[in-house]
C-alpha cells in the first residue's frame, strides 16, 4: 500500500508552524508497513487542495490528510473532499452532541461555526477525537482510501493511537504489518546507547533496532514485519534479551512512557512518597511528576524556591549557608543536600529530590552555565548529592538536570 | 512569482527527521514576497523526483531543491534535473580546489564520491557555500527558475543569508514584499476572536489578518505586501487600530511571544514581584514563568502543595476548611482565596496567584473533572477569585487554568 501525506494550512506556506505531522504520520505509516512516496502541504485554498487531492489519487492508494478540520472559515479539507468525491456533508450527531455540552458546561453560548466541527461525509466512517472537538473521517471511494484528520499535534496523535489506528488496519488487509516495542532508558546518552548497540543494529536483518532521542529522553524502537503478533512478541522478546545483557541497567520501560510514569508506578506499589524542592528547575520536576494521572496518592508536593530568601523561609536553609564571605552560595553541594534533607522532613515522605544550579543564560555567584547540583534524599539512607555539568540553552539544561534526578530516583527505586 | 519547495530525502518520508528546512525556505521566501502555494517531500528516486519535478514546474515559476547534493549514492538531486533538462554536468573547479584543500589539510586522501558535491549542471550558476562543501546550483529554463541547495539546516540557512538571497533577488526583479505582524491575545478563545473580527477578516484586500490557536494561546497575523517596510508599517498600524477598537482589552503583544514573557516584563518596569500557590497545576504555572530568562527578580518561588497535609503545612490552610463534615474543601473558592493571601504573606510579594482544582482523569471531593479555582492576591488590594470550568483532558484542563490566571494577573499589571 502507498500513501501519500497532505498537510493542509498556509501557516506551514508561511513557515509559521514545523510540519511535525508529517513527521508524525510517517513514523506511523511506517510502523503499520505503509510505504509514504510523497509529501504535500498545501494552503487553505479550495482550487489547489482539489489540485493536491487528484495528484495524491494518481500516486498513492491512501491519501492522509491532516489539518483544515477546525471551525473557522479556512478550515475545509472535508468540503473540498466531499465535493471531490460528489458526497455530501452530514452532521455527526455524537459529535454534535458533545459541542452542545462543552458549552452548555461552559455556561456559554455556542458559536454558530463551531457546527463545523461536528460533519462528516455521508456514507464515510466518523473516527472519535478523544483530544478535541473535530471528529476525523475515514472513507473509500474507487480504490482509493482518504483519511481526514486534525491538525493540531495533541489530537492527531490521540486519534493515531486510537480510531484511526483501527481504520488503518482494516485498509491494510493482509500486508505483514510491521510490529514494534518501544524500549525507553535513562541515564544514558542517544550515541552512547548506538555504540553500546552497534554490532547488533547493524547484523540484525529482521530485527530492527532504531534508536532516537526525544525530550531528554532515549529510545529504541525494536521492529520486525511478521505474519502475526504472537511470532512478532518472539521474535521482539530475543532480541530485547540482547540489548538487556548490555544496557538493561538503564532500561527503564518496554513500552513509550516518560520515567515519570515508571517512577509513579514503583512508588505507588511500593507505597512510598515523594516531595521536591526546586531552585533552577522552576517547578519541572514537580509539573513532570504530577502530569501523571493519580500521582496525588504519591507525590505530596514540593516548593520552588528561587530567591535566597525563601529558600531560608520555606526550607529553612541557614542565610550563612547561601550569602556572605566563605559562604558555599545557593548553587552548592551542601545547599542541593539540606534542600533535599529539609523538604524531605518537612512533608514526611521517603524520598525528596533537589535541584540548585545555572540554567543560564546568565552566570551566578560566579559559576558557569550549566551547573547543577541534584540531591535525593531517602528515609533511613544516607542523602546522595551529584554535581552536573550540562550543555545546551536555558530550557534544554532545566530539563536534563530533571532527567538526571528522575533516572537516580528510578534506580534507588529499583534497588 | 510562485514557489514550490521541493524538499528530497528518503529520510523525511521516513519521519526519520522533520522537515525544518521547508519552514526556513518558506519564511525566506515569504520575505522575498515570493508566494510558497505547494511544498513537497519526496526520496531519494530517480523516478519520483523526475515526476515531482514535472508536477512542480507545471504549478510554479520557482522551484526550489532542498537536499541531495551530498556525496553518497543517493544524492542526486543534480543528476536528476540536468537529466530532465537536457544539460550535461560539468565540474565547478573553485568547488573542487576547496574539497581537495580540505582533504590535504586533515592529511587523508578524498574519497572519489566527494567529487560530486563539486558538479553543477552546465550554463548554470554556481552558489557558493561557505558552511559546507556542496555547490548550489541556480538555473533558469524555459522561464522556470531551479534552486538547488543542500540538506544540512547549518548549509541551507548560510545560503540563504548570502549566495541564494542574491541569486533570487536577482530573479524576483521588482516583486513586493510580505511584511507581517503578530498579534497575541489572551482571556479569548480563537473562534470568538474570529467573530469579533469577522467582517475586517472578510473586506480586507490588501491586509490580511489571520488567527490561529497554539499551546493554549491565540496569535493573529497581520500580514501586508508593501514596496517597503515603512510603507508597511503604516498599513499594519492601521489595521492594528481597528483590531484594538474591538479587542484591544485582550491583546498583550504585538509581537509573537507567549504572555508569561509580557507579565516578567510589566512586573520589573513596575518593580512588582510575585509568587505561586499551586494544587492541581502541580507546578506549570511556577515553571513557565521561571522559563523566562531573568525571572528570578521578579519570581520569588511558590509551593505545589498537592495534598490537604501540604497545603496545611506550607501554606497554613486550616485542615477544617479541607476537610470533614461541611467542610468547604480543597476544591473551592474559599481554599483558592486562602492559598493565595497566604502565599502572598509568606512570600512577602506584590502578587500570588493560587490554584485548586480537578485535572481530572477522575473526580476529587465529587466535584466535576475540568473545575479549577483560581485567585489572585494583591497587596493592598481585594483579592480575586476565579471558578473556571474548563473542558479537554488533564493537560489541556492544566494549561487553560494556568492561561486564565496568567490572563488575570496581565490584566491585574496593566491597570
Amino acid at each position: 500500500m502507498k500513501a501519500e501525506i497532505i498537510a493542509v494550512g498556509t501557516e506551514l506556506l508561511l513557515g509559521q508552524i514545523v510540519n511535525t505531522n508529517a513527521q508524525t504520520l510517517s513514523v506511523k505509516l511506517a510502523e503499520l508497513g505503509i510505504d509514504v512516496y510523497f509529501q504535500s502541504v498545501v494552503g487553505d485554498n479550495p482550487g489547489r487542495l482539489r489540485e493536491a487531492i487528484e495528484i495524491g489519487r494518481k500516486r498513492a492508494d491512501l491519501l492522509v490528510f491532516t489539518g483544515g478540520l477546525g471551525p473557522t472559515q479556512d478550515d475545509l479539507t472535508k468540503e473540498v473532499l466531499a465535493q471531490y468525491l460528489n458526497r455530501s456533508l452530514i452532521i455527526h450527531e455524537p459529535s454534535m452532541d458533545k459541542i452542545k455540552a462543552l458549552f452548555s458546561e461552559r455556561g456559554t453560548h455556542m458559536v454558530e461555526s463551531n457546527r463545523k466541527q461536528a460533519i462528516m461525509l455521508e456514507a464515510s466512517e466518523p473516527l472519535h477525537n478523544n483530544a478535541g472537538l473535530a471528529v476525523g473521517v475515514g472513507v473509500v471511494q474507487d480504490g482509493t482510501a482518504y483519511l481526514l484528520l486534525p491538525g493540531p499535534p495533541r489530537e492527531l496523535k490521540a486519534m493515531l493511537a486510537s480510531s484511526a489506528d483501527q481504520w488503518l488496519r482494516q485498509q491494510i488487509g493482509n500486508v505483514k504489518p510491521l510490529y514494534s516495542r518501544i524500549l525507553k532508558f535513562a541515564g544514558i546518552g542517544e550515541s552512547n546507547l548506538e555504540d553500546q548497540l552497534l554490532d547488533l543494529i547493524e547484523q540484525q536483518q529482521e530485527t530492527t533496532l532504531a534508536p532516537y532521542a526525544k525530550e531528554g529522553e532515549v529510545a529504541l524502537r525494536v521492529s520486525v514485519k511478521a505474519e502475526s503478533e504472537a511470532i512478532a512478541e518472539q521474535k521482539i522478546n530475543a532480541a530485547v534479551i540482547q540489548i538487556k545483557e548490555r544496557v538493561g541497567h538503564h532500561l527503564y520501560a518496554e513500552q513509550d512512557i516518560p520515567i515519570e510514569v515508571t517512577i509513579h508506578q514503583l512508588l505507588r506499589s511500593s507505597r512510598r512518597t515523594l516531595a521536591s524542592a526546586e531552585s533552577c528547575t522552576g517547578g519541572l520536576f514537580a509539573e513532570l511528576i504530577t502530569s501523571v494521572p493519580g500521582s496525588s496518592g504519591e507525590f505530596k508536593g514540593g516548593v520552588v524556591t528561587y530567591t535566597n530568601e525563601m529558600k531560608h523561609q520555606l526550607l529553612g536553609i541557614p542565610l550563612s549557608m547561601l550569602e556572605g564571605d566563605g559562604a558555599a552560595g545557593a548553587v552548592s553541594e551542601q545547599t542541593a543536600r539540606l534542600m533535599a534533607d529539609n523538604m524531605r522532613q518537612i512533608a514526611n515522605t521517603d524520598f525528596a529530590v533537589s535541584f540548585t544550579g545555572v540554567a543560564g543564560p546568565g552566570t551566578a555567584e560566579g559559576k558557569p552555565v550549566g551547573l547543577v547540583y541534584i540531591a535525593l534524599a531517602q528515609r533511613e539512607k544516607d542523602t546522595a548529592v551529584y554535581e552536573l555539568k550540562l550543555g545546551g540553552d536555558r530550557e534544554m539544561i532545566r530539563l536534563r538536570a530533571v532527567k538526571a534526578a528522575q533516572y537516580r530516583l528510578w534506580q534507588a527505586l529499583t534497588q
